[in-house]
């Protein structure tokens, strides 16, 4: 008996890749996550150190620019996949960050980009997913939210902008809409970056240092500050109810720039090389085409 | 009378910088264009070669990125200027390749990009212009049409898809249209990418030689060969017709790829630069934001 599970502990070892970064940075479904037990400056399961993470962005470039590629190919002989990539955090977090170093990596004829701002009226007079079905990736493309759905549990919720009880059903909706989408061939991959209080201070910090950066400040940057906590609190009950097998979230130490650009990158990847999109095959001589254009005259 | 002439172009030739690429590539408006009389592999005003000219690509990428996060932030401040680019040619010419190479270098968050492809059901239930209008950039925003409402003067009259009276007024009506964007801070850039016939023969038989491109490709393309004297002359009306004052026609030689990056990135940053969009002034007080920053608690 010990002798066998020696030789499957072995086999075991003998056979383990390193675990996909994306089991890693998931919050496990039905569980949550209490973000204090969480370091900002980590880096899990990334490159050792600034240089090697950059230095790993150039090969991993060309692979995601080529899945991107595979999935836009796929699209036009019926394959109705596409991704969604969500990405949410506080204010500097670096979510405008992430799409000009990660989704500038792809061909941007294929990606669907959206910045979730504050609700229009025209919004506000639907249900709060109305704005969000609009703006979807459709098939073979990748899209980008830059703030979400999610936005109508974090700052509504802290806000109090609509009553408590109407936030509390959102969730189970959140839920329902996101599975529909994974039904309907969308991969979703959701986003927390997860900054430090004394981190963003610094980069509000760098902003107002710099003169071309003020259009980005708002004094109010500071006023939100003061409900820091609010915010954590409501982040922690979106991780924790919205966390679901069909879309787990994932969340991202943020506090530098590399590490997440490298984490994202590597989260795309994994899930674009799990779908494995396929050039369509030929619907039509490949022998005889080419040969009526080696023979064809000027017209 | 002599001496003051000949000082006269002295100082004019002192002063005399190379013309701008727009000049040079404009179509006249009120002129038109035979396209038989441009070679489509000249390089009219461009570097020397193929190296000189990916090399001279770096730090024009610098100065677009600039200029788009100035647009971009003049907007926030009530800028309401916005640039858009429209992409036309044969086949094979290269529209994708320049959203692929071109704007790849802006950061994706403030491209909109739009592929016009046949009219949905839907779209064909509309006026012509009605899905161009809903596909515009927003303010600081650089827009991209790759295929556009020009496709309702080209395919549409060399396939007689409409009567041709009705594709005859479609030319005042683009150019009213256009005018009236024009009015409304939009700088339009239109580019024709002129291909040759035989380029496009042999970049559809590279298509055929890569498997991975198979989808490209379809035996009507070779079809649509046998109209080339039809959609040049469709081409040439158009580069007529609508090369006006508020947004002419520029023609971009295309049987180098290279030169065509190369050419469309400068007529964007000639433009941009003309526009000179600023980044906003901060209304509110830095200093005091700081020394809040600096000395808040932790809330």
């Amino acid at each position: 008996m010990a002798k066998k599970d020696t030789k499957r502990d072995a086999d075991k070892k003998r056979k383990k890749s390193p675990p996909a970064l994306r089991e890693l940075l998931r919050i496990p479904p039905g569980e949550g996550a209490e973000l204090a037990s969480y370091d900002p400056r980590a880096t899990p399961g990334g490159p050792r150190d600034k240089a090697a993470g950059q230095e790993a962005m150039t090969p991993m470039a060309e692979r995601l620019a080529g899945l991107q590629d595979r999935l836009y190919a796929a699209s036009t002989a019926g394959d109705h996949r596409r991704l969604l990539l969500v990405l949410q955090g506080m204010d500097t977090s670096g979510k405008g960050g992430t799409v000009k170093h990660v989704i500038g990596l792809f061909n941007p004829s294929g990606c669907r980009i959206r910045a979730f701002k504050t609700p229009t009226p025209e919004e506000r007079s639907h249900p709060f997913l109305w704005r969000v079905k609009r703006a979807l990736p459709q098939r073979g493309e990748i899209g980008i939210f830059d703030r979400s759905h999610y936005e109508d549990v974090l700052i509504t919720r802290v806000r109090e902008l609509v009553p408590r009880r109407d936030v509390g059903r959102r969730y189970g909706q959140i839920n329902r809409f996101e599975q529909s989408l994974a039904d309907d061939g969308v991969t979703i991959v959701k986003v927390f970056l997860h900054i430090s209080y004394e981190e963003q201070r610094d980069r509000l910090l760098a902003r107002l240092g710099n003169p071309d950066k003020h259009w980005k400040f708002s004094p109010s940057d500071i006023d939100d500050r003061a409900l820091w906590p609010a915010y954590q609190e409501a982040y922690e009950l979106a991780l924790h109810r919205c966390s679901t097998e069909a879309a787990p979230w994932h969340l991202v130490p943020a506090d530098r720039k590399w590490y997440r650009n490298w984490a994202i990158s590597t989260l795309l990847l994994e899930h674009l090389e799990e779908l494995d999109p396929a050039y369509p095959k030929a619907d039509f001589d490949v022998e005889k085409s080419r040969e009526r254009l080696l023979s064809e005259g000027r017209p």
